[in-house]
C-alpha cells in the first residue's frame, strides 16, 4: 500500500459488532468491579492462572457437539489449527491435565480472562466478554458446594449489591426423579426443556417435551415436580414426601440438605439463597449442585453468576478423575446491563487525584517537585505542562473529573506554599506542601 | 463426536509453541509485576482503556507493509474479515479517531493487554505477549518527552531494578544529518541498518549500506556520526561541532538538549539516562525523541522498554493531526528473561496467608467463624475442609508456601483460642482470635 494514495481514503474507525469498548470513565468503573472480584477470590484463597487465548482446536472442541463448534473463532496459522477459547473451563481442564504433577490438590484456582463466541447478533449479547471463574478441583467434599455460595455472596456484596438471590439445585435430584419415571435416557432433553421454564413458560416446556416423545403422564409429573416451591425446609420436606426410592434422588436430596445447612454456617444470611428445582443449567457436564444468581430488582438481566459441580473435569485429556465445583461471573454482560439500568455511576475519566497547573514557564521546576512529592506519597498526580490560561487548565480538570487542582503562582512561590482547590466544593486555600496529602485524604 | 468412543483416545493436553503459560507461583509473580506497572502508570495520571482483541483487518493493516501483514492472526467469521491486534498502537489510533469527540486532550492513556504475532519460532520469542503501553496524545510539548523517561525510571525502580539505562536519541538529528549528506530519501534504509549496530556490529551495518547503494564516503560519515559517544554534554557538543546546517538537524539537537535538561528536573538521577545516537527504533513512524531501556547486567535481554514521539498517530483513520509520545514494556518477554536469569523468586503458589486446619468434624463451625473473621479483617484465608491427619494438612500448606497455619483442636476450643504456627520460623502459640491478625502483620 502506498501511503500517499491512502491519505484521502481514510479507513472508517469502528469495531466489529458484538464487541464492547468503553470510554475511560466507564473503563475505570469496569476495572474497579474486576479488581473487587479478583480481591475477593484471593480473599478465599483462590490462586490465579492464565491460559493462552489461542489453543489447539482439537483441545477446544474435544468434547464437541452443541452450539460451541459453530461459535468458535478458528485461526489457521502456519499449519496449526487454533481456536480462541470460548470459556475458561476447557482451558482449565487442559491446564490441570497438562500440569497435574506440578499442582497441589484440592486446586483452588481463579481465572479472569476474555473469551470469544461468535454469537448471533443481538443487543446485550457479546462476542468478546470477560469471564471471572473460580473452581475447586480434586475434591468431592460437599462442604465446598456450600463455600461457593459464600464466595458469590461476598463478591456481590463487595460489588455493592444488596438484593440478590443465589438459587441452588442439585442435578441428582431431577435425574434421580427421571430415573424413577424410567426417563433417565431422556434426561438431557428434559433438562434443556426445564431450563427454559422461567423465560418461555410452562406451555413451551410442555410442547418441547411432547415433541421429544415424553408421555402426557410423565410430563405432568415433571411439571408438578419442578413447580415444588417454598422455603428450603418446605421444598426438602415436599421432595421427601414424594417417596422416590431411586438412589440418585436420595443422594441428591441429602446433598441439597447438607448444602443448605452448611451455607448458614458460612455466614450467608437466610434471605440470600434458596432452593429452586427449576435451575437445571443446560450444560450437560454438571452432575450435582448447580447455582444461579439473580438480581431481584433486575430479573431481566438473567443469571449473573452460575455454575455447579462436575464429576470429571478433564476426561478428554487425562485418565485422572478430577471432580470439582465452580462458578463464573460474566462481567461484560453484567456491566452492560447495569449501565443500561443506570446503575453505573461514571465518575472520573482519569485516575488522577491532583492536577498541577502551571501558571508560568519558570515555575516548571516547582511543579515537578510538587508532583514528585505527591506521587511519592501515593497520590496520582498529573501536571498540565502547557502554560495556558488558568481557565483552560481548570476546564481540563473539570472535564476529566479530577477532584483537586494545585496552583503554583507568584504568590504561592513567594510564600513557599501551594494553593489547593477542591473542585467539588469549590473551596480553595493556600497551604504548605506537606499539608496537601492530609487535605486530599480528608 | 461420541463421548464413549473418545474415552480411550484422550487429546494430548498441550499448548501451541510460542505461547507462555505459567504455574501458579510464577503467575503470582507475573501479576505482581503487572500490578506495579499499572499502579505506577496511574500514579502519573494515565487513564486505562481496553480495546477488543479482534479488529477489522482493514484497520489493523491500514498502514500495511513490513513484517506485520505476514505475522497477523486473521480470522474470518460470518463474512467479517478480522485480525487479532499485533500491538496496542494501531488500536489506540483507531480508538482516538473513533472517540475523538468524547476524549479530552492531551489524552494520557495506558493500556495493558495481550497482543499476538505469528513470529518465527525461536526461544524467548512469543506469539502471544503482554504489552504495557502509555502514550500522551494531542500535544507536541517537548516536556512530555522528558516526562516519559521519568515514568520509565519510576516503573523499573518499583519493579526492583537498580542498574538500568534509558537511552535517548532523536530521529530528527540522524535524519537531518542524512539530509545534509543528500541521503534523506534513504533514511529508512539507513535507520534500519543503524538499528542493527549493537547486535550485529559495524561490519554488518556497512555491508547493508553498501548493498543499498550508499557511497563509501557517506557510509564512513554515517559510521563516524553514530560512533559519537560520551556524556550527554560531550555528545551534544560534538554534534554541534559537526556544523551541520540542516534545519531538521538543528531542531533535533535543540530537542535532545531540552529533553536532557528537563529529565534532570523530573528527578531522574544522572546515571540512569544517556544520549545514544545509535538508537534508531526501526519502526518508521517515530519522528522525534526515541527511547530504549537496557538492564545493564543483562544486555542480552535487549531493550525492555522502548518508544518515541510521532507526529501523526491516526493518519489512516482521521484528518485530525494527533502528535504524541509513548512507550511500551513487553512484559512477557521481560518476565521470561528474568526467570531464565534466576531473578524471579517464586514464592507462594497461592495468595492464601492463613490455612485453617480442621482436626475434627465437629469443629467446622469454629473453622468457618475463624475464616470469616480473618477475611473480614482483610486476610486471605482458606480452610482445609477434609478432616485428615494434621501432617497431610500441614504438607498442603508447605507445598503451597502458605505462611501461617491456624489449628483449632480440642484444647483450643476449650480455651476459646486458636493455635497459630508461623511456617517459616516454626514458632507456634495459642492466642485469642483477635490477636491473630496483629500476629500475621508483625
Amino acid at each position: 500500500m502506498n501511503n500517499k494514495n491512502k491519505e484521502k481514503n481514510k479507513v472508517n474507525p469502528r469495531i466489529p459488532s458484538g464487541f464492547l469498548e468503553l470510554l475511560p470513565a466507564d473503563q475505570i468503573q469496569f476495572n474497579k468491579m474486576l479488581d473487587k472480584i479478583r480481591a475477593m477470590y484471593e480473599r478465599f484463597g483462590f490462586t490465579p492462572i492464565e491460559t493462552p487465548a489461542l489453543e489447539f482446536t482439537e483441545i477446544i472442541l474435544a468434547k464437541g457437539g452443541g452450539e460451541t463448534d459453530k461459535q468458535v473463532y478458528r485461526v489457521n496459522k502456519e499449519g496449526d489449527d487454533l481456536s480462541l477459547h470460548f470459556d475458561l473451563t476447557v482451558p482449565l481442564a487442559r491446564y490441570v491435565a497438562q500440569h497435574y504433577e506440578n499442582l497441589t490438590f484440592p486446586f483452588r484456582r481463579y481465572q479472569i480472562q476474555k473469551v470469544w463466541r461468535g454469537e448471533r447478533k443481538q443487543r446485550g449479547r457479546f462476542r468478546e466478554f470477560y469471564q471471572c471463574d473460580i473452581d475447586v478441583i480434586g475434591s468431592d467434599n460437599i462442604i465446598i458446594d456450600a463455600e461457593i455460595p459464600s464466595v458469590i455472596y461476598s463478591v456481590f456484596k463487595e460489588l455493592g449489591f444488596d438484593d440478590f438471590t443465589i438459587r441452588i439445585n442439585n442435578r441428582k435430584v431431577l435425574n434421580g426423579f427421571l430415573g424413577e419415571l424410567g426417563l433417565i435416557n431422556s434426561s438431557k432433553i428434559v433438562l434443556r426443556a426445564v431450563d427454559k421454564i422461567e423465560k418461555q413458560g410452562e406451555k413451551a416446556v410442555k410442547e418441547e417435551l411432547v415433541e421429544n416423545g415424553i408421555s402426557e403422564e410423565n410430563i405432568n409429573k415433571i411439571l408438578r415436580f419442578i413447580k415444588i416451591t417454598g422455603s428450603k425446609a418446605e421444598i426438602i420436606s415436599q421432595l421427601k414426601s414424594l417417596n422416590v426410592r431411586n438412589s440418585l434422588f436420595t443422594r441428591g436430596l441429602d446433598e441439597i440438605q447438607a448444602v443448605s445447612e452448611y451455607i448458614k454456617s458460612f455466614g450467608v444470611p437466610d434471605g440470600y439463597y434458596e432452593v429452586d428445582l427449576t435451575i437445571a443449567r443446560g450444560l450437560d457436564y454438571y452432575t450435582g449442585t448447580v447455582y444461579e444468581t439473580v438480581l431481584n430488582k433486575y430479573p431481566e438481566v438473567g443469571s449473573v453468576c452460575s455454575g455447579g459441580r462436575f464429576d470429571d473435569l478433564a476426561e478428554y485429556y487425562t485418565d485422572k478423575k478430577l471432580p470439582g465445583v465452580g462458578i463464573s461471573i460474566g462481567l461484560t454482560r453484567l456491566f452492560f446491563k447495569l449501565k443500561e439500568a443506570g446503575l453505573i455511576k461514571s465518575g472520573q475519566a482519569t485516575p488522577t487525584k491532583v492536577l498541577i497547573v502551571r501558571t508560568k514557564e519558570e515555575f516548571l521546576e516547582k511543579c515537578l517537585e510538587t508532583a514528585t512529592f505527591l506521587r511519592q506519597g501515593g497520590v496520582n498526580t498529573e501536571i498540565y505542562f502547557q502554560v495556558e490560561k488558568m481557565g483552560k487548565q481548570f476546564k481540563y480538570a473539570n472535564q476529566l473529573g479530577i477532584p483537586f487542582v494545585v496552583v503554583i503562582g507568584e504568590e504561592e512561590v513567594l510564600q513557599n506554599k501551594v494553593s489547593i482547590k477542591n473542585m467539588k466544593s469549590g473551596e480553595q486555600k493556600i497551604i504548605s506542601l506537606d499539608l496537601v496529602i492530609p487535605e486530599i485524604r480528608k
